[in-house]
């Protein structure tokens, strides 16, 4: 297959020196390892139908990657080293940043982060952010659906694509790029290749819709009883302004342990509080009332009432800065506090707050001398939630023998209460067995029916999210 | 497969008499005509799963039917009597209202103006309206992702669906009612059933997202230079308000023509303008600025920039109404002026304003003696562009000959420029084959093997959007 593309590619697409392919071949947490013969990297979208027409060919598997950031393995090859590499990350050109329609097509390799720079420069941000942005790329940010902190007002990348291009397993190429606000011509295949993680097609290059650049923002701390009415003040901050960009709940114990874990740190507000919620408004302009300004009269409003306990606005960036860093630093706090399972889960808003609080119990329930708590995107559905081991307890064996059976144990909360498995990280090769156990027959025979359908070959990132078959043993 | 069906359903659910049925086998514009021996009408999901196991194991196609509102044929049973009409209507049920989350669940065979109804009685709206809002059913706009006069705002029903429920081609239930912000498990389903017409499942029930009622409302009419200069004025009102759902473009011809067409109607402006623009802004609350003092301001600034000639905003609930009358008419007035071919279409809204003008140039000059001309959604990309026949033609030669030939030159300069053929109509029988003709091999493969994958037995809709393969003279 190799020596059959090497006169059709240009020089630098094929990379056969293991030390250039080695990098690659692990995820960055280092949980997941493959291996790869070589690693093919294009820089168009005609040498990645080239390469795929190939593949299908010698029925060679590949793996595209991006940035290489997925939490669940799923850029990383198969260690029977059966796959090659498909690299995106030399496709990184911004096709077009069209100013006027606020619209940018972006290739497949192109870094989230250099994205959001080209648009800051012509007044439009991309308003999805994680913390990969350095890294990730938008082939990869696609093809997982990524979220992120901005998904109460900008949803899922679902929302912000407006079409897509991608090669499909024979090496067609499907144009979508077109950004048709209304476009009824069958089955949407663009929305199918978002989150389909590389398995159904290879997304060369996207159109993304962007949000006008933040010209003026406010922050808050809050401090509130109970999720309960953290959700209630959700609600009526939202029917009063759609300025609220982020709101993020945290318990108690979780602020304690981001102090603990910063030099420097201090609570923003002076009383103790259950819950602590990171409030955030934007404005595009600087005209009319700030977001600052919009923030402190709602929750004074909403102080008065009696629909919270205390509150503090930023009264400048580098305030800002400090209530962001407590929450950033929550990952990072909680890790230092002993081995713990870290949940992606989401379950329908309305029902999140009850859900933190009798899941949390029910897992100390279940496991005792365990601690759950959950922190997160509250609009959204989405916490993190955490089951932090026993004191003492060895990591080794909490690693291998413990944190399997929590995480199944959580995986049936969130099922039992509507809710999925994979709020924003997809399923990869880390939960494509949960997927399985958890799913209705209706689901899992209609994801392998469009998986046998688009791959009949089977060519696309074997063994992620959905098998078709599974011989005995087969990772 | 009915005497095995009837012990299993209730009594109403089984329609055998032709007397009942035919309303049912014509499309409401008596274009497209079928036959079916029976009508199911089913009034749970339980009887619906029931329904299409039976017509599984007796290979008996369905065509899924709600308000029979299609204008592609696409609830229309084929003529040769092979499938029966499975009638959503009578799982009519709102199941739930959820007013602090601002969602309802409502079943297939629900009225869109009913279900707004009893959000209304809420404090919210359902936000999407089209000229059938009285007939049109919830199933039937999933299943065409319907689109309407408030996608500027609110997008198309693929926006605003947070969930499907729908039984599958082997009568497994797919429940994806839960309304999750975040899920990345795999391929979405939802998305994928959306605009599928019926042809790869029976959607049985949607999880809607409402918006706020409207509490206050501002209507202008703006009389412009061009479409060009329409654009840029909706950009400019976009970057300072999100307030504006409306925005309509049409010409001086097609006002002149509602002008004739209806009684006691006058033009809104007193001067002469090339193109004519209709804005209506809407507000939640009664605080803040109104809509219409808003509009004022915006319109007032850009007059005075010379990037409008005129406008008036309206001082009232009736001079609104008459606004719209104007724009609601243009339809029926332009079809007074004699036969006349009428094309759903969308390009990409930055393009639009040209293609507009160069497109019916180009048909005026392909066409002698016809006549061109768009008006509709400026901001959706989505004219309405009409080819009306030279004077003195005769109907019949017009729909039968000519009609054709000219429907099929405007969908090459639609897919020229990068647009579609059905912007929110479907493909139903109506459009099967041009969608054919002017997709790539890439798209055309990919749906296919779609519907195969879902729908192995053909008992789908058959004959709608995609067919797996043609005899000769097949419908």
């Amino acid at each position: 297959m190799l020596s059959a593309l090497a006169p059709l590619l240009d020089a630098k697409a094929i990379v056969t020196d293991p030390a250039d392919i080695d990098p690659w071949l692990h995820d960055w947490r280092g949980r997941f390892h493959g291996a790869a013969p070589a690693m093919l990297a294009p820089s168009s979208t005609a040498e990645v139908a080239l390469i795929v027409k190939a593949a299908a060919a010698h029925r060679v598997p590949l793996v595209a990657q991006g940035g290489n950031t997925s939490m669940v393995g799923g850029a990383t090859a198969p260690a029977d080293g059966h796959a090659l590499i498909l690299s995106l990350r030399r496709m990184n050109r911004i096709r077009r940043l069209d100013a006027d329609a606020g619209l940018a097509i972006a290739e497949a390799g192109v870094i989230l982060a250099d994205l959001d720079g080209a648009a800051q420069a012509q007044g439009w941000r991309f308003p999805l952010t994680l913390g990969a942005r350095g890294t990730a790329t938008i082939g990869g940010l696609v093809s997982t659906n990524a979220g992120g902190t901005q998904v109460l007002k900008f949803g899922t990348m679902r929302g912000l694509v407006a079409g897509v291009e991608a090669v499909l397993a024979d090496g067609s190429i499907h144009d979508g790029l077109s950004a048709l606000k209304k476009d009824n011509r069958g089955y949407d295949l663009d929305q199918l290749f978002i989150g389909a993680e590389g398995t159904l097609a290879i997304v060369t290059a996207a159109t993304l819709r962007l949000a006008p650049a933040i010209a003026a923002r406010g922050t808050a701390w809050v401090g509130i009883d109970s999720p309960q009415a953290a959700l209630r003040l959700l609600r009526r901050m939202q029917a009063r302004t759609d300025a609220i960009e982020s709101f993020e709940i945290l318990p108690a114990e979780s602020l304690d342990a981001a102090i603990a874990h910063l030099p420097d740190a201090r609570a923003p507000l002076s009383g103790r509080h259950p819950w602590h919620l990171l409030i955030e408004a934007t404005s595009p302009t600087t005209a009319g009332e700030s977001p600052s300004a919009l923030l402190e009269r709602l929750l004074g409003d909403a102080l008065a009432d009696g629909a919270l306990a205390d509150a503090t606005i930023a009264a400048s960036e580098a305030q800002s800065a400090a209530f962001w860093l407590l929450r950033d630093s929550l990952s990072a706090a909680e890790r230092a506090l002993g081995p713990a399972t870290q949940h992606d889960i989401s379950i329908p808003v309305e029902t999140m707050p009850d859900f933190m609080i009798e899941a949390a119990a029910a897992c100390d329930a279940r496991f005792p001398g365990t601690h759950a708590s959950g922190f997160g995107h509250l609009g959204d559905g989405n916490v993190h939630f955490h089951v932090r081991a026993a004191p003492g307890t060895d990591p080794a064996r909490w690693y291998a023998e413990d944190a399997p059976v929590v995480t199944r144990f959580v995986g049936d909360l969130v099922t039992e209460a509507g809710g999925s498995i994979s709020a924003e990280h997809g399923i990869g090769q880390m939960k494509r067995d949960e997927l399985e156990r958890l799913s209705s027959p209706a689901r899992m025979t209609a994801l392998r029916a469009i998986k046998a359908a688009l791959d009949p070959l089977g060519i696309l990132n074997p063994g992620k999210l959905v098998t078709l078959a599974r011989p005995p043993g087969a990772p």
